[in-house]
């Protein structure tokens, strides 16, 4: 493995023990709420938001260990969304991570809850790491903007209504991709910024910016991949008449519009504080990535 | 009307007034979200949780005009559930006071949506609360704590688990009125106390019992009321095979157990501080209550 593959590793293994702490220390009742909890949060995943966000602790002279409580109310929120997003009335896919999703393992009504839960979580990790002082609570607060109701669930509502309109714009695009996807990746960064006590402007441009990058890859991917290769369903958003760059642009335009993100991710970076070649490296992989 | 009426309906208008604007002020987008999560909030009912959160803090030396974030947190959060709870996953209700329930004006989708909306914008309150001082902030959390999986989502669950369970006991009841309904019910009057400097342990025992008593009746007014007295189907406990009082011990026992339950939540109030008339005659009217 190369620096950033073992740096990347590092700070999974990091946050994987903490999740696995939480687990084990869950005391829900009843069972099945539990379970069905764990099985989604336990179920993999790249774990990015809570990578970036050690990433970005560290660049910026912050203690990943010390703040456990963010990175894993991101990955809850994170987690959540992919629920309630897989159930039969939103995007309905059976499949998530190689795994039956949450409502096929656990039926839709404890799939509804168990998201319910692992927001309500998310919250309640979120005010006691608010109760250890002003910053804490301001990335709080953050975090709870960018997953909210002019965040990602606008992102989630406007893709659910763009399917199979025909008078989509790359306006109505842009704000899907910035809402659904970017916002939660851009948290993490500004959540690390803000706790550190630095500028966070950049960091949350970056932060959109490969938010974006990391959608149109998603998208790219679902006409490429095959589902073995993606874990979920492939070749869904054309079946859905998903509103997506290659919807709007087709296939190779969008790979062109990938990498102009790509360019800019990096030319935002340039201006960062300190040694950000972890960041660089990872925008490179999300352009890259075959899952 | 008598002067508990009177102080009822004063809350009552203090919290739409609050609801009201909260609604105007609200910058959501798109469109559909925004009218969903307005269409669940200002479709009425009791405004039973403001309106004890209120008359709480007028008890205790609080003052109500203040705390408008916490009033609308805590119907926020009873809507978002009562929108879920609807859902043909779930309860699978079409009307809710005395209109469509959400997914059937919406779409299931976006009723999925708008609960989550509204369970994230009522944390949003809470941390512009926090931000105020440390008691609002532990207000806060038991507000969380409260609505979250130890708290109402464990109710639910609970109460998915044990439709049609031939073996369901007095305690399994119990851990549901206690889980799905009380949590919400204490969590004004634990709220207010926290927020006055008071000490809340007699407060959280008498809203338990209001909140176990507020659910008896509830089951009660399912096997005597009409849909259209209650604004919600009638008669679905038993065809939907739910675990309640009723079920377990018959009408009559059921009475005679509300009947007890007010005596206990009297004699708990007796030994509170002030004037607690407002809330012995609003302990009388849950008994009673036609819908």
């Amino acid at each position: 493995m190369n620096t950033f593959e073992t740096r990347y590793q590092a700070y999974r293994v990091l946050f994987e023990e903490k999740l696995r702490s939480f687990c084990d220390a869950l005391r829900v009742k009843p069972d099945v709420l539990a379970e069905s909890m764990r099985y989604s949060l336990l179920s993999g995943g790249k774990r990015l938001r809570p990578v970036l966000f050690f990433a970005a602790l560290d660049l910026m002279g912050g203690v990943p260990e010390r703040e456990g409580e963010f990175a894993l109310a991101l990955e809850m929120i994170h987690t959540y969304s992919l629920i309630h997003d897989d159930l039969p009335a939103m995007d309905n896919d059976d499949f998530r991570r190689g795994k039956p999703s949450c409502h096929r393992q656990f039926g839709e009504a404890n799939a509804i809850l168990a998201g319910d839960a692992l927001l309500n979580t998310a919250f309640s990790l979120l005010f006691r790491a608010a109760s250890r002082g002003e910053k804490q609570l301001l990335a709080a607060r953050c975090l709870c903007d960018a997953a909210g109701a002019e965040g990602m669930i606008a992102g989630q509502s406007a893709d659910l209504l763009m399917e199979r309109k025909g008078d989509a714009t790359a306006e109505d695009l842009d704000f899907i991709y910035e809402h659904k996807t970017a916002k939660l990746i851009a948290a993490p960064l500004v959540m690390a910024a803000i706790l550190c006590g630095e500028p966070y402007l950049r960091w949350e441009e970056y932060g959109t910016l490969l938010g974006k990058l990391f959608q149109l890859t998603d998208d790219l991917l679902d006409v490429k991949a095959t589902t073995k290769e993606l874990g979920k369903t492939a070749g869904k958003d054309e079946r859905e008449g998903k509103l997506t760059c290659v919807r709007l642009i087709g296939l190779s335009a969008s790979e062109a519009q990938a990498d102009l993100i790509t360019k800019r991710c990096l030319s935002v970076l340039e201006g960062a504080k300190g040694d950000v070649s972890f960041f660089r490296d990872l925008t490179e992989n999300v352009r890259r990535r075959e899952r």
